[in-house]
């Protein structure tokens, strides 16, 4: 990622002018930064609800903290188009998530400023910790600031870090912003705990009532209010039984609120946490209404709140729900998980109609992915929905406990390969690589729309002859077609037999999932097979087979991480059982070993090679003059 | 793992007698069980400490609970000995951790009892919610009760699954088996409040005196009493403000408590936590004087508590915490970092000597990483010292946070390969694999203890040559030589060349560290090649243009998974730039796509045939015959 080395460095042109600012002012400087963040993602798409809900935190924040002098650690970069917008970048932002552009998440490689990047949640208090940590043993004095969202709250590095915090003897500031989201509603004992904080209007009153004593305020107010004070009793000490000083809450949309809490929290020498209740989606109407839409947006009309979606078209997530209603709707053992993601990975109808066998644990990919594994040594046939990116956090779990006890675990991992504007944080380019290692895991790679329906049908329906864990991965895009249609062709169909989309000579393609179809007016126009792999692993040997002795040049290509992936599973296979009988060249065209930036999927795609002509191009260049891929 | 599949099924006979006895019996009984435990870890090895911990309290368990009927859920199988000995494992429990024989863990595998395998911990609760979830979808009734230590309760797995508890509307009970202890001491803001209730000989007065009233407490306590009364009040909230109901503490000892307590939780219709406080090495003189020593044990004299240890050798954890010492001594940027095990990594040395600089985040894999990250970003020379399978927990940040942003972090992966007694749970096969696929992540394996201290020594002296993320990985094993030999000759080595340690014709072995040497007898006995691969990522291309260029067959050996490893690179790569030139046979040696099960280091290094004797037939074979590896 060379090119997007050009770092923004120090400037402190806005942040000198919002100090300067009164209160008026800032209000209607906070307007012009949503009417720019909206006309921008309405454009490029983006994290259009949670960076509305951050305007007002980020102006207070650094009109007390310096993010220059302090090291402000933002969970989830997708919070910090202000942040953004006030260190350098307000032109620059016309570029967020274009290819080449600025990034929709901090970045270190874009500013100094940006002092971790992160895509993922939950991080945030762990780098905070290590920054600490090393100011401490250079006897620097900065203060080390954390803005965490109450949904990244509910995930396990989240809360083991923060459970870390007073025995470091650590004095980070950690300002919660708590909007009772994660990108759907938040779930969990803590969330429910700041829900009703959060929903207490009556809160402030009772919390100076409760200064005069215990007793008084009781007697005053009736039953609702004793809940609420209990619940407010209780929410403060979550976070000071493990030793941090907890502050607030405030209101996240007053500047001058903000302002002297965030003093107070400066001036306090030990951990604290400050909770700001926030609105996400806050000063837009439509995402006010539906913060959970407008979460990650694609183009979208700002006037109407409206997004494109380009006629007869269909989403691998739609498939993937639709069918597994289906299925569900005839077997009472499938169960969908989540994490945090019920509408993302298209569970929304799955939930409306079999709520009770829908199970949404909050940002928790481990416990997910183990709960999934409780449920399968009962009989059940669990299913957990997740990105492919995400399910990197699983990874112990899915090793030790599905993989080793050989549970009936399905992975239905969405956004598979390159996901386009969110970048290196996000693509789904490792999956294949790093669970094909894995004992008694099996690998399928859908071709379309109808080949996932088949395959989650087919598995799902013979899970006593398909046993153990099962991943299935599709991409973030949609296809011409008709989900209805789709709907109503489903067959069952072995999962584990590759399919001749073309039949020629001399060169094989061997082709992944969904990326194979692109190739089939290559392969017909030069005369070339054209073979679309459905399982990556297990192989299908007797194709494969075929394919050596019939062909003197085989070219596997995947839409992911060339080291470890399918394409040196067959080289491998080659050597050991094809090489002594016949002669053939194989050759392996994947990722190459790098992470690969931002930009729109079709842009990315031709960025790693993996756009037919390119792949035409390599090919026929092999052949005549030998030269390497 | 077909050969261990031999289940154990109901046998009540020992439940049933237990439940039988007065507590006189269960005391001398308790006795029994515990020099039969010391009698059979003395000889086989295994987690004494923990297991002479949770005597009483599996008793206790076991005539409130049916292990049958009801779902108990051991987090971390490592306290389960006296499950195993209740439930029809008597006379099995003589082949503990031997090859074929019983497990040291709980295994789904072994008993129908073992209701959920754990070698790592923090998983039981998830997966008791996904029991709990099948049993309601079934209407079925049962008790799901969660034993987990309060070591495993700093992993971010169990508290993520914690506060889901409410959220998902479970009853299940948790006994928290408080002891004080990870396998090193807890860290941690939860830790030390349930600590100062431990401590607290005094608690159970003061609750008392609460029920009078809180002003009567205070009054009559002076300043001492006041700092527990407040840890006592907050140390239940923690549990209570994420919605379970917090009993206890009770003595973990006393049968005749514990089945009061757990009666009480039985009955109760909410979620409950259980607070039970138990002696880690209780009732063994050597283990209480030192449980961090007995955690896990190889074969000791259990007169003496004196462990065996070969005259003249040394381990690498050895070579690894002395030369980082000695590095720390010159460089004031290196810190290590260890997941709740500085003893286990050999960073007890550096730990007396740098306290500042070692840091110890309890069983917190994932914010380990992300610590060592933001320390990276700071300019420090991080080194996460952990074993190869707990790794696997921090897999995303490993990417995501690491890799990605190209940070200076040292993973100095220990018991890398097979580890023998405590079999698959811990095996550190994968990583090889799982590591190769990460852009920007270098992989070294040192040949031997010399080649280790000079390798930390290169990187970490030289970390501008040798930039972002970097693992090395080493045995669990010991090697005869002499530890500060090996020190004294400490030297800067190019860390990405492999070295030739027999020159031979036509056949070339490629063997990845430390199992290179093995093989030197067979190479210098056939005229072989040896190449000892010091680096699995970069490969190092001059070497193995040679090797292709001067032999006819060419085998790459590993002790890791054979699917994505060393051996695939080289296949892939041979294929890409050599085969057009030079006519090899290559194949791919390594461990098959399988669990190991467990047993001694060297017996499963026969199972999995890496043993130089079948190396040598094998190759020998597939020259002569062609037989298929």
């Amino acid at each position: 990622m060379q090119e997007f080395n050009a770092i923004f460095g120090e400037d402190k042109t806005l942040i000198e002018k919002i100090r300067k600012m009164d209160y008026e002012e800032l209000r209607s400087f906070a307007q012009e930064i949503r009417k720019y963040m909206i006309d921008v993602t309405s454009v490029n798409g983006g994290h259009l609800a949670s960076n509305l809900g951050t305007v007002e935190l980020t102006l207070a924040l650094y009109r007390v903290f310096d993010p220059y002098e302090d090291y402000v650690i933002w969970d989830t970069g997708h919070q910090t188009y202000t942040h953004k917008l006030l260190t350098g970048r307000w032109d620059a932002f016309k570029t967020l998530r274009t290819f080449g552009g600025i990034s929709g998440f901090t970045n270190v490689f874009e500013a100094k400023v940006d002092r971790f990047g992160a895509g993922h949640v939950g991080t945030s208090i762990a780098a905070a910790l290590g920054v600490e940590k090393a100011l401490k043993l250079q006897n620097k004095k900065a203060n080390v600031v954390v803005v965490i969202g109450d949904g990244a709250l509910t995930s396990g590095q989240a809360l083991e870090a923060l459970n870390q915090v007073k025995a470091q003897d650590s004095k980070i500031k950690i300002i919660l912003n708590s909007n009772g989201m994660s990108i759907s509603k938040n779930v969990g004992g803590l969330s429910q705990v700041l829900e009703a904080l959060r929903t207490s209007k009556i809160y402030i009153t009772i919390k100076e009532k409760l200064k005069k004593g215990f007793n008084e305020a009781v007697e005053f107010e009736l039953k609702k209010i004793r809940e609420v004070l209990k619940v407010a009793l209780i929410g403060e000490d979550f976070f000071e039984s493990i030793g941090l000083k907890h502050f607030g809450p405030v209101d996240g949309h007053d500047v001058r609120s903000l302002e002297e809490a965030l003093r107070q929290v400066k001036d306090y020498p030990y951990p604290t946490i400050l909770t700001v209740f926030t609105i996400k989606g806050k000063g837009y109407y439509f995402s006010e209404q539906n913060p959970t839409k407008f979460h990650g947006v694609d183009k979208f009309d700002p006037d109407s709140g409206i997004f494109e979606k380009p006629e007869g078209t269909y989403s691998y997530s739609e498939v993937f729900g639709t069918t597994l209603t289906k299925i569900a709707s005839q077997d009472d053992k499938v169960v969908a998980l989540t994490a945090a993601m019920p509408d993302g990975t298209g569970l929304s109808q799955f939930s409306k109609q079999f709520p009770e066998r829908v199970v949404d644990l909050g940002i928790t990919e481990q416990s997910v992915v183990t709960y999934a594994g409780g449920l399968a040594t009962m009989g059940f046939k669990p299913v957990v929905a997740i990105y492919s990116t995400f399910l990197q956090r699983a990874y112990d779990q899915i090793i030790h406990d599905i993989a080793l006890q050989n549970l009936d675990v399905l992975f239905a991992i969405d956004r598979a390969g390159l996901v386009g504007t969110d970048g290196p944080t996000h693509h789904g380019v490792f999956d294949i690589a790093y669970l094909k290692l894995i004992p008694n895991m099996k690998i399928l790679t859908p071709l379309d729309g109808q080949d996932l329906a088949n395959m989650l049908w087919t598995v799902l329906k013979e899970r006593d002859k398909y046993k153990g864990p099962i991943a299935i991965r599709y991409p973030r895009d949609v296809e011409f077609g008709n989900l209805e249609e789709i709907c109503g062709k489903i067959e069952i169909a072995d999962p584990f037999k590759w399919q001749l989309l073309a039949e020629g000579k001399e060169v094989a393609l061997l082709a992944v999932g969904v990326l194979a179809k692109k190739y089939l007016d290559i392969a017909r126009a030069n005369g070339w097979s054209l073979i679309g792999v459905r399982s990556v692993k297990p192989l299908d040997e007797d194709m494969l087979e075929k394919i050596f002795e019939t062909h003197k040049y085989v070219f596997t290509i995947e839409e992911g991480a060339e080291l470890g992936g399918f394409g040196e599973s067959v080289a491998r296979k080659y050597l050991r059982d094809y090489a002594d009988n016949y002669e053939c060249k194989v050759q392996v065209i994947g990722i190459r070993d790098e992470f690969i930036p931002h930009g729109a999927r079709d842009e990315l795609i031709r960025y790693v090679g993996l756009d037919s002509t390119n792949i035409e191009q390599l090919i026929k260049k092999y052949m005549m003059k030998g030269v390497r891929l």
